[in-house]
């Protein structure tokens, strides 16, 4: 047993050896509906590398770099994130345009019609045209799967602090760790390549002329010397730290690599922004790039490949064997042999795999791995002794030809398309969470802006821009407004009396502490019409209008069901027009949305219930916003209302007969959304931003009722036509962004760029 | 029926017409514990009248003048402001001063021993100086009870619009109706010094040397020549606005009056800084001011008082007469007249009054008064036939001579004083509301910034400054801190979290979604020191504390109970040491507390159930926030803690033994606090501090548990000798202010400069 099992069995410490960090890097070529790479620039509103840290570019304009967070501990988010990221990607290309699910490239066009990524940064494009010359446009187009790997630095600093580490300090024994897994996994990279390989095949435009294309399939082109590698005399140490970056060094200062980033190694030693930085940062992870993407793989990668890489790297530093130089050379060499190996045969090193899946499935048992975890790496594990289900083999066997196989890739990546468009009110990966905090997250991948996840049930996000830091929760609850704005618009009476007093206009209301006070008090309401609503909902829960006045067993019926929400009751004056919410955010009204209330329309023949069964299979409309919509509910109020109709759920509509289930037109409450922000006179925007002012708050949802919202807002001694009813804190943002009618208004993208002015708006 | 009563009846608005604004101002002089006028200076934390509306001087130095705001429609809102003014006042009157509870004052010094008020304003020191000359200084020293009257603006805005007003506008109908009353109060003011009149004598030093003290009690002094009257030639008349500001200013500009203000009228028309103002502000409400003290009220007036008047005013407005000019003239002199009555007599005006009672009494039952308010009314209208009953002859009859009168003065001073120190940390009035808002209230009236309850019963109150305005609820919920750092203190891990990414020490901590979660995981918690807690509660509530680690048993009966809290609970290293809270406030810690768990000490007799009891029967400790200190309960968590010291409600301690009840120390689960502010090494202050910034929030309690306080804060390689617990929003403010033990420091002084920095720390 060595110092590391020795520590991980004495001290208990499994958990936190299999707590390691994970990040994946997934590039790959944007193209046409016909399969062509694409020709136009990478999307602006997905901003250049230097802007955007999850949608990047590599090579090529048209090569997006797909990058994930690292994901501490859970494998699984990893995918998650790589399904939003790609969610986003997908969502604002252009044309069609879909993403080549496949490390080669489909069929390429003449050089002259490959460009460069056109960056920001002119040293970038240097570069890349430099690369160009030394290697070829068409080797350049290729894709690769990064992986980053780091250790838990718990584990790290446990394992020196129990003593069990050689070094005498911890920065050292750090490295150490690192560099032993990184010679190690040069040594043995061939694994990578013999179980995940997935480049079999290469269209012949992809050879440069007079370079004989390949007439057979591999396991995988990309790992061959058709790939990336780096010319001869290129030679780099991982004996040591020193010596590492020393060599590193001396290959760029002799000419024989352009700049360190041309240094192809299949691992590369992570921490600093230059090699060099390492000698004080120390390496932090490893970023391991030798596996092939896996086309069938919706994100280039599926969990059991994330989770087979995860321990055999684990494996890698586990076993007592440290690699040297002449181990590593070694280890290239079988890399490139297995990378041309027939994908149906049986690898010329099955002995050497033998050993090496043995020793994983004992390290596997010591770590007391579960079951799940076992059973996934086991499906990979297997492929040693069955070849034929290598990812190589899978895909020769499924598409016999090239030809058959640029079919597939371009119909995988339509597929891959079509799902990310199917519900674009959601985002991939973060379905679980509240629908505003999802398109909150997929503005903030879109705009650039790093968003972290602090708690996911909580929907409780971190956002930072350089030192910039800001905390959202729900969407929109944010730093921008205090929180005694919150108790002051839940209060409201306390808001009308604020609006009020700010001289707009605002209906009077009188509040009630019993049923038995109102019983008293219901003369003076049965020939008006009035509102009743609990005192502190803000979600329509409760609220029950009589346009024409209730009777005396309305009023208490409606009374009945507003104490069950609350303690306290308003009676309030209806003020006739139409309800409209106009969304403020930081003084100014950027959205208005007319909402009707939950409705149904007859077709003569279908009872109410059953419009309403078939109006909810809408997908838009779900529970507990996860959708745009609601769906209409069966409930008391429902049927209230109705009888105010003389209609109950199983009375049948005629054809084109409207019912309205609600009075109150929340979409929570199963209403429908139409915005008409382009249509309200702009006096009533001036107006809703005004309130928004007067109550001191920044981002707020205002309601007002309008006789008619072409003509301005006034004021005269006979009344007003417009009237406030209430404002709302943390109003819902998805009924503005996708509406059930109307173009509808991004105000996520807008509050996020509230939040940081300094990151400018992306139109 | 006369246009108002029409309007009344047929528009059915007596609720308007009785919708009145009320305010008092009520002066009274300082007095020593031996009754001398008091030559301290007006106290400076309650500074002088320019900054202070609710606490002033009047003409002396030693004159408080106590000054409510004005209560619409609730009498009984004027006796809480007036309560609540008088507990601030009293409570910061050194060398237990009192208050002199009659309009006459106590025995007088030589005038060189009666100082007028030492005012900021210059101007309003030489007025009080001219005064001196004018009419001498001891008439100044009467001190009198002034009652300002407003109509409810709707109800003369319905008056006007419904057609009954006979004027062109409603600007000048509004200023009819308060002429009207005006004048017809002038001519029937006798009535309030009939029923009210209360001060029969006064000491031989009041009066001038060369008159002749009054030697047989009267109805009203205060009231009668002796008191405050203007020159006989000084003539202003009501019968216009125009008219009666012209011959005012008039008096002014011949020099019959000194300013406007001199002009002891017994209503003023109020509107506007000057008389002149009046024309385009309007008349707003009236200043009626011939009301004596009633030196039984604590505070100078009380419930029947009020609403008497009230109705007397309306009366005279619901009445057809019109008194003009002669009227006017006329009722000065019968004023005078009744003042000077025997109190014991009946009045020679009984006829008129019996008209006036009668004419009352049908009012009242046109607008269909509650029999509540009728019997208050009745109490005093009563008095008509029983002279014996008024005021006057009340205190005749109970303090037979002038020096009896004085002694029983001084009493009543006294009592009112001890009464307001009794129960320090709340604030008479509004007992009903959260104890740190009572006592934000009592410091607001003490700073003199404006406080307003917007919603009683939600602890929301407005302040005000100029134009400076602020939202607090519960005392402490402000403008300051951001609606999302209130989420982020309510989830313990992302606190946890941030504050270990500043670089802070924090105890690790793991989350539980489930019982059998926790269950499957037990083995890891057996042996180590551990706190159970439900993952958002921050009252201590379903807490539980193992120093030695708990068995199986008591870790799942206690995650049961975390687990009623919340859906979430975590399992967190308890860290050695002890907690304290420590208040932080704009980026420093002002206060710290240390709070002891809930105990008992024994007797050798008592079990834990009954010296629970006993230690609950402190005044200090309450239900539901209205004490500093909280009752020690008897529940489950109780029960389980005695059982781990093998103890049960039952069980009889030792004589000095002490049993803990809860090991946490929560002051809301009944713990003790101890302020530890000058005590805490400077390093703690100073963590705190830096933590509450790395979290982004203003106002917090940030609870840290700290090996030794005396030792600066340290961190080594073995550890820290403190560590993070939690970050607390909205952090009881009381157990500062009002401590178990030590000075205690007054957080809620320091939030509301914090508010409203341009107002100056008042030391």
């Amino acid at each position: 047993m060595n110092q590391l099992q020795a520590y991980i069995k004495n001290e208990n410490t499994a958990a936190l050896f299999e707590n390691t960090s994970i990040g994946i890097e997934k590039e790959g070529h944007r193209v046409t509906p016909e399969g062509h790479i694409a020709q136009t620039p990478h999307p602006q509103r997905v901003d250049g590398s230097s802007e955007n840290q999850y949608i990047q570019r590599d090579f090529a304009e048209s090569q997006t770099e797909l990058v994930s967070p690292p994901v501490i501990g859970r494998e699984e988010g990893v995918l998650e994130w790589m399904h939003a990221i790609y969610d986003v990607t997908l969502r604002h290309l252009d044309n069609e345009e879909a993403i080549w699910p496949y490390s080669m490239p489909p069929q390429l066009p003449s050089d002259d019609q490959i460009k460069v990524a056109q960056l920001d940064d002119p040293a970038a494009v240097d570069y890349r045209e430099y690369l160009v010359g030394a290697y070829g446009k068409k080797l350049q187009m290729i894709s690769g799967l990064h992986y980053n790997f780091g250790l838990d630095p718990d584990f790290i600093k446990g394992f020196y602090q129990a003593g069990y580490s050689d070094y005498e300090n911890l920065f050292d024994t750090q490295n150490a760790l690192y560099l032993k897994l990184a010679r190690n996994f040069l040594r043995y990279q061939w694994v990578i390549v013999y179980f995940l390989g997935a480049s079999p095949y290469a269209h012949d435009s992809f050879f440069e002329p007079g370079v004989e294309p390949v007439d057979h399939p591999v396991r995988s082109l990309r790992n061959s010397e058709h790939g990336y590698i780096n010319h001869e005399d290129v030679h780099v140490s991982y004996h040591d730290l020193e010596t590492y970056i020393t060599t590193l060094e001396n290959n760029v200062k002799t000419g024989h690599l352009y700049a360190e980033k041309e240094f192809y190694s299949n691992v590369r030693l992570r921490g600093g922004a230059k090699v060099r930085d390492l000698l004080h940062t120390g390496i932090k992870y490893l970023e391991v790039r030798n596996t092939d993407i896996q086309g069938d793989a919706p994100y280039g990668i599926q969990l059991k490949e994330l989770v087979f890489i995860k321990y055999f790297l684990l494996y890698l530093l586990w076993i007592d064997e440290m690699a040297d130089d002449p181990e590593i050379e070694l280890g290239v060499k079988i890399k490139t042999q297995v990378a041309n190996e027939d994908p149906f045969s049986r690898t010329a090193y099955y002995e050497e795999g033998k050993r090496i899946v043995e020793g994983m499935r004992q390290m596997l048992a010591d770590l007391g791995i579960s079951q799940e975890k076992l059973a996934l790496i086991e499906e990979i594990l297997h492929r040693l002794e069955a070849p034929e289900e290598t990812p190589a083999a899978q895909i020769v066997k499924a598409y016999p030809t090239v030809e058959d196989w640029l079919a597939a890739g371009l119909a995988i990546a339509e597929k891959n398309r079509k799902q990310a468009l199917k519900a674009p009110y959601q985002l991939g990966g973060f379905t679980d969470m509240e629908l505003s905090t999802q398109i909150f997250i997929a503005d903030a991948i879109r705009s650039g802006i790093q968003v972290e996840i602090l708690d996911r049930s909580d929907n409780l996000l971190r956002l930072s821009l350089g030192d910039h830091i800001e905390y959202v929760k729900n969407g929109n609850i944010t730093s921008k407004d205090s929180y005694i704005s919150h108790y002051l618009l839940a209060n409201k009476e306390v808001t009308k009396q604020i609006i009020q007093e700010a001289g707009f206009q605002v209906p009077k209301s009188r509040t009630y502490h019993s049923l038995s006070e109102i019983e008293a008090a219901a003369g003076l309401y049965l020939d008006r019409p009035l509102v009743v609503k609990p005192k502190s909902t803000n979600m329509g829960i409760g609220i029950s209008i009589f346009k024409q006045g209730p009777s005396r067993e309305e009023l208490l019926e409606a009374c009945r069901i507003a104490f069950e929400a609350d303690d306290s009751v308003l009676l309030e004056d209806y003020v006739s027009g139409v309800e409209y919410r106009f969304f403020v955010l930081d003084g100014k009204t950027i959205a208005v949305l007319l909402r009707v209330p939950a409705n149904v329309v007859g077709d003569g023949k279908a009872t109410i219930a059953q419009l309403v069964a078939e109006k909810n299979k809408d997908p838009k409309r779900g529970l507990d916003h996860r959708t745009p919509l609601e769906k209409i509910q069966l409930g008391d109020i429902e049927a209230l209302n109705l009888k105010q109709q003389g209609l109950t759920f199983d009375s049948v509509l005629e054809e084109g007969q409207k019912a309205y289930l609600r009075e109150n037109s929340n979409i929570s409450t199963g209403g429908d959304s139409i915005d008409v922000t382009d249509q309200v006179h702009p006096s009533y925007l001036e107006l809703a931003s005004q309130m928004a002012q007067a109550l001191g708050v920044n981002i707020t949802g205002i309601d007002l009722m309008i006789q008619d919202i072409k003509k301005p807002a006034q004021v005269s001694e006979t009344g007003a036509n417009y009237g406030f009813i209430e404002a709302n804190f943390n109003p819902m943002m998805m009924m503005h962004v996708y509406p059930a009618q109307g173009q509808g208004v991004r105000v996520t993208e807008a509050l996020l760029h509230y939040l940081f002015p300094e990151k400018g708006f992306l139109k």
